[in-house]
């Protein structure tokens, strides 16, 4: 499709109907703290160790991350191991880095629409067992799993290989009418306190590298309570609870999960070409953003983007999140843009890239090379220029809008073709022609190759 | 209406077009003091005493009101007393605890459809008398009222008993575009100073129990130019400005009102359903929420449920807010339960329960007996349970979205029931049976009936 | 149209579908210092001067303005003048005070449907010289232009006297993420450090009278990267990073724009009349609130309004912002009323007027002769009333809303009228037929001429 046709009918959409779900909402005293003059790629800053895998986290009190309003961490889940469920105070995106596996989103008010049965061996006799449960999902390499605030989901790691998965919680969204900080609701188990924002003592006993237990939603409720409201013996309570449980939020399945067996990932894709995900309960809620084939922006000699939208995954549009993943090839560069709408958050999954940052004063606040394993936040309006290194660049990023608007700065689509040569001329000084070379002389869109010839890559 | 079709409806229109009207707006100091780590069952804080009623004023400034962004007020209208006109800087709700009268609700811009004209033995001699003016509206016990933001509104109690109400303004809405503090402009009289909210020094008096009187808007504006601008005299005038007044907010009208004659209740109902409110300005704003006969969930062993959304009542949608009204018959039981996307202001109208809180890190951040006359904020995803007491336990909840979505964490409706057995079998540590146990031992939704032979029946 | 009829219309909008772009996001903080107490007409604090013109901004950390979350600063151009491409993190409107140019608005995706040729003399030998850009759009006085978050724009002052220009941004609006420091981002040239708030030292600095020097975003970004990116040669590079370049924001082009040729106005409207402005690159962005012979309320003794709401200029739906033009004769009253849904910023044009300005608490928060060049924020809720002088009063206001609703306290469409006489009588303590003389005296909408006879008129 046209870049430009493409652009317009995002365009469309903002000016047509969509509201920002987000407001600045800082105080005077924010605001000194938000000046946001030295950014830096970051690394997780605490460590959450958990049977079947652990959780980095960044930390969120950090200003670039505290400004764009977002929690972000790395998960980690082993063979067999299953995170258990939860719920957020904010919606996220979540990116699948490696592996597969599946994954329940229960959504309140969602039939049970999975059933599953088995002939089992339990106490060497043989039963016939019967569950019915809500949808669920298999998620592999490179889907966005987008989860509304509030909604419960877990995720289960079936496959060989660890599954590792970035994710990114928008607290700052207006779907979170509390504070910024996360607040992660466990339905069981006994998760250490890292994912318990709620309070500085917290946030520092992590930066002291000390470990607190903090117990599932459950754990609030007085057992006796729980074994009138379920009709359960003390025992059951108490497991409900979480209590003496120490595998943490990530647990192992020694034998796995014998009955669950979800449909194929081919199946769920054949069903929905067959428009029968028609309710909101059996909305799409997974999409892969790695499929070459699929990219938005594509050069041959230099990378290609590929956007997930809430034109792509309509549940975006409630979330107000979207996601793009980038692939650039060696010394390929990326325009000088900027987002109107929306901060981004850059993970980089492979490669690096040098990456310079400018603010609304023309000074460089972001000039590093960002290695596989770091992050950078993008302000809103900040313009950002990338060059891939010797071994290209991939990433994910993840914006703080359902339909990220980009202007661009060089190239095609870039706001100096919309000026007059005239103003160009007058703007920067040159004469008409050298305007006229300012505006044409790169025709692509976005991704440009390194140029042959040119100092830096004779110095390559 | 089956409750999974009901709710499933509900998410298709939060999904599909609502926009919380809320933001976070809180900054990091206000983050260290949203930690909620203890909340309370509420009474008043303030009173303000009138010729015909008082005022009852929650602290707006505690930290439970402040990190909800709502204040609360119970007022007491006495028989022949009115409420004086007054406009708010947020929607609110108000809920009908006892006895009826008549309300006009301004909305500019609106024409004055009502006619009233009477003869009238003024001056002892005869003389017709023709007056209109807007829309009356009249009210009785259980009704719910919708007030927008800036909207003038008057009470009027014609009834024989005293006319309570609660109210919820939503000062953390984003109707409200200053800040979170109550801001209550009267139009006429010279009301006390508890209804403004604007200064910290206010603040503390009340505290202190100290009254100072505050005038209306007309106050500010001098003498000379409201003579200009009405063609009044000054006498007149000062009277507009409130001079004088003692009578404070609601004042006492010795005859009555004897021109005025809105239809009845009935004739009210009948126009309605023959779809004469057409125009935003019949609007309808008046909903009762306490017939048993429309209940959205009942058990009629343990109580039940009405709630009333933008679905009911579409004026609801521009406020952003909701209402539920709960009965429980004696020592039943409310499932754990959490609202995704409201806070929820919940007023005990009679009777008593035991009710616990629990947080994301699982602690109890509340846990009391809350008696009739009380107040309880449950913050958006606190976990809550309850148990009616010997009296059982009626109440009436505002919150702080036009369809407040419910998770619900036991019954037929519940996130269990929604998880695959296996996974409920791994996440407590419990055997497959175990499981199938938990998820499905209780079949009700949300109101369970207390369980006879369970040890706190027995205790009983 | 009939009043009643157009607020109707109005109220429709705001209830059917409009979601407030804003929030309160006021810490406790904030709170204790958003007590407008004390309003005053203020004067710009800051002067930033250019080669061809110079700005002037309002001390956007002053309570009024804080509170209210925008920016306001008055351009002048001289002729021949460039105001730089530059882009904001707000929505904003420009009122064109005097003078008439051209603008160029880009919006990210549209194409270059404008041409320009020219044959050109340089070099002393002749050129055939093409060149393709954005739509171009002529403004004139009265003129409001709006414009989004992020859009770069610029403006050329193609007559004969000085362009000046009224510009109100909201940073407080959902569309800008970040805090609500103003954040102009310049595509070109070496801009003075007043435009840059997002450091508490700029601001003290332009406080001081202090200059600072800040660059362009492509200062931020390091030579050799552009060289690349671009395909210049260093020289250009450091021109487009504005490396020595002293002419400040606004720059004076010696020859003219010679080969830009944008249709003239009434070329302009005729193809709008045509419906050709069909796609939203084509949008219509500039409305004249001017015409007398379009007054939205007009009264022939004392004065009319001329509103601008996303009625007539969809665009404003998704900037959140209208605009109000207003002319009173001498002596004439505006009402007093107050505005439900947004704050008003007032920029007085001509002539002067005692306004006095009345809070939540009756006290008289402003009381001031405003005059041409003073600029008073109204905050939501707040009553104004307003006598024009001996020269009369004209005035444009920016509100924070696309359709700001209006409350009146006097005349035809007021609250008085909407209330029962009764209901006035026992409010104000007067007999019912003072009561009615107070609804009735006045019977023109918002706009009163001055009463003959009247003490004040008298003293005239």
């Amino acid at each position: 499709m046209n870049t430009s046709l493409l652009s317009v009918s995002f365009l469309l959409i903002i000016f047509l109907g969509t509201v920002s779900a987000r407001s600045r909402g800082f105080s005077q005293e924010d605001q000194a703290q938000c000046q946001l003059q030295r950014l830096n790629a970051q690394e997780p800053s605490f460590r959450i160790q958990a049977e079947a895998g652990e959780s980095e986290i960044w930390d969120w009190k950090d200003d670039q991350f505290r400004c764009a309003g977002v929690v972000a961490a790395r998960h980690t889940i082993n063979p067999r191991g299953l995170f258990l469920p939860s719920y957020s105070n904010a919606p996220l995106l979540m990116y699948i880095l490696k592996g597969n596996g599946m994954s329940g989103v229960l959504m309140p008010g969602c039939p049970e629409t999975f059933q599953s049965s088995q002939e089992s061996q339990d106490d060497e006799k043989s039963t016939r067992f019967h569950d019915q449960h809500q949808k669920i999902r298999r998620f592999r390499q490179g889907d966005v799993i987008a989860i509304g605030a509030g909604w419960t989901h877990w995720c289960y790691n079936d496959g060989n290989e660890d599954v590792v998965a970035i994710v990114v919680e928008d607290t700052g969204n207006n779907l979170n009418q509390l504070d910024q900080n996360p607040r992660k609701f466990f339905l069981a188990g006994n998760p250490q306190q890292g994912f318990q924002g709620g309070a500085e003592q917290h946030h520092q006993a992590h930066q002291k590298g000390e470990k607190q237990n903090a117990g599932n939603v459950f754990h609030g409720i007085e057992e006796e309570f729980l074994v009138q409201i379920f009709g359960i013996d003390r025992e059951t309570a108490r497991k409900l609870r979480g209590e003496d449980d120490k595998r943490g939020h990530i647990v192992r399945v020694e034998q796995g999960f014998q009955v669950i067996s979800p449909p194929s990932r081919k199946e769920q894709e054949r069903r929905s070409e067959n428009g029968l995900e028609e309710t909101l309960c059996s909305t799409k809620l997974i999409e892969n953003i790695n499929y070459p084939s699929r990219a938005d922006i594509f050069n041959p000699q230099a990378g290609r983007f590929n956007t997930l939208t809430s034109y792509d995954l309509p549940i975006l549009k409630s979330l107000k999140l979207s996601a793009e993943r980038g692939v650039l090839y060696r010394n390929a560069l990326v325009s000088p843009h900027y987002k109107l709408n929306a901060h981004s958050i850059l993970y980089c999954t492979r490669g690096d890239a040098k990456i310079q940052i400018s603010d609304q004063s023309g000074s460089c606040v972001f000039d590093e090379v960002v290695r596989e394993g770091q992050m950078v936040v993008v302000p809103q309006n900040f313009v950002i220029v990338k060059e891939a290194g010797e071994q290209g660049f991939e990433w994910v990023a993840f914006r703080t809008n359902d339909v990220a608007m980009q202007g661009t700065l060089a190239g095609r689509t870039s706001a100096l073709r919309g000026l007059p040569a005239d103003v160009v001329a007058a703007s920067y000084r040159v004469s008409r022609e050298q305007a006229m070379r300012l505006k044409t002389n790169r025709e692509q869109t976005l991704i440009f190759e390194s140029r042959s010839g040119s100092p830096r890559v004779a110095a390559a």
